[in-house]
């Protein structure tokens, strides 16, 4: 393979789940330890990781924006994806690296869902058109009873305020996405100790990397 | 009609076409006019009329953000819309005024189109879902060779760069728009003296607003 001209295409992960679920301390065990295999991996999140993505991001938490309409913020957090998949992921995948982003569409559409103003068809038909229809390789959801995931801090941003039937939905939205393709997700409860958690993800991106360098 | 609880919806025109056609001073003529006849009126544009577009079209036009992705892009127009439409045209429409917009979907189409570089149809479907296809009472499209609308003013910005072609396939695109619905729609020569262009705009919009006040 070595000897093509262009690159073994790379490999999409991302990590899902809710508030506290511990989506970023698996993110980083994950580039680290496929790092240390001898993979280039590409760290990542949503929204907010490429420059007009962070002002968009900034324009979202920012308290004296306000409260904009649904479809407004819909189509921020899609305009956000858009560039995060043209500038960083789509290119990564190119060069034949490994993506893992900290959320993506499945964010949008456990917690769209869960707020329950839009359509759940209509914004999926944006975010896919958004992101160019690109499928992560695996999904990783990192599931967590909203009670056990709120504990775990206190109210960082307006999400935490919106109650539990709110975070009940959430974790309904996203295990409901699991369950349409299985093939490309693992679902693992999160409240499993770390180091169990990175070890049952780990073994499945290898799996997925086969033998590559 | 004025015992009625809710208030007669109100009508909702834009101007249409390219730069330099005279848009922004037919839209002010039109609205002194309608106020003298006694009239609510509401003057807007797009983009940036609201405070979160503001934002919004200062990231577009900002030299510092570089060049966006095309999807990215035309999701930050259709979120400008979609604020725009929630929080100023419909509010306005619902109370009963006249809504004069400076552009609206229409330029999208035709800008969009001229580009090439992303599906009409796809850009088109973003903006109706964000506008919640809202369409105008009525359209005023100022029609104008590009050669003489550019021979108004000069490079205000990126726009104007794009070339004599690229005016040509613009202005084209609003004309193909204007026909697939010609009852909603005013195509005037822009070329004509304005107090005869407002003329007409005044008559055809009076005649909308039938015998209100």
């Amino acid at each position: 393979m070595s000897t093509e001209a262009a690159p073994t295409r790379g490999v999409f992960v991302c990590f899902e789940g809710g508030e506290g679920a511990g989506k970023s301390t698996q993110s980083r065990l994950l580039v680290d330890r496929l790092r240390a295999d001898g993979h280039v991996v590409r760290p990542t999140y949503e929204p907010g990781d490429t420059p007009v993505g962070a002002e968009l991001r900034r324009l979202l938490l920012d308290p004296a924006t306000g409260d904009l309409a649904p479809r407004t913020e819909a189509l921020i957090y899609a305009a956000d994806k858009a560039e995060h998949v043209a500038t960083v992921v789509e290119p990564a995948l190119a060069r034949g690296e490994v993506v893992v982003t900290d959320r993506y569409v499945d964010s949008t559409l456990a917690y769209q869902g869960a707020g329950r103003t839009l359509a759940t068809d209509e914004v999926e038909r944006v975010a896919r058109w958004a992101t160019g229809d690109l499928r992560p390789d695996l999904t990783v959801l990192l599931d967590l009873d909203p009670t056990a995931g709120l504990g775990r801090f206190s109210g960082r941003d307006r999400i935490e305020g919106a109650g539990a039937e709110f975070h009940d939905r959430v974790r309904a939205g996203f295990l409901a996405l699991a369950a349409t393709d299985p093939a490309t997700y693992l679902v693992l409860d999160a409240r499993a100790p770390v180091a169990e958690l990175h070890e049952s993800v780990h073994v499945r991106v290898a799996e997925l990397l086969g033998g590559r360098r």
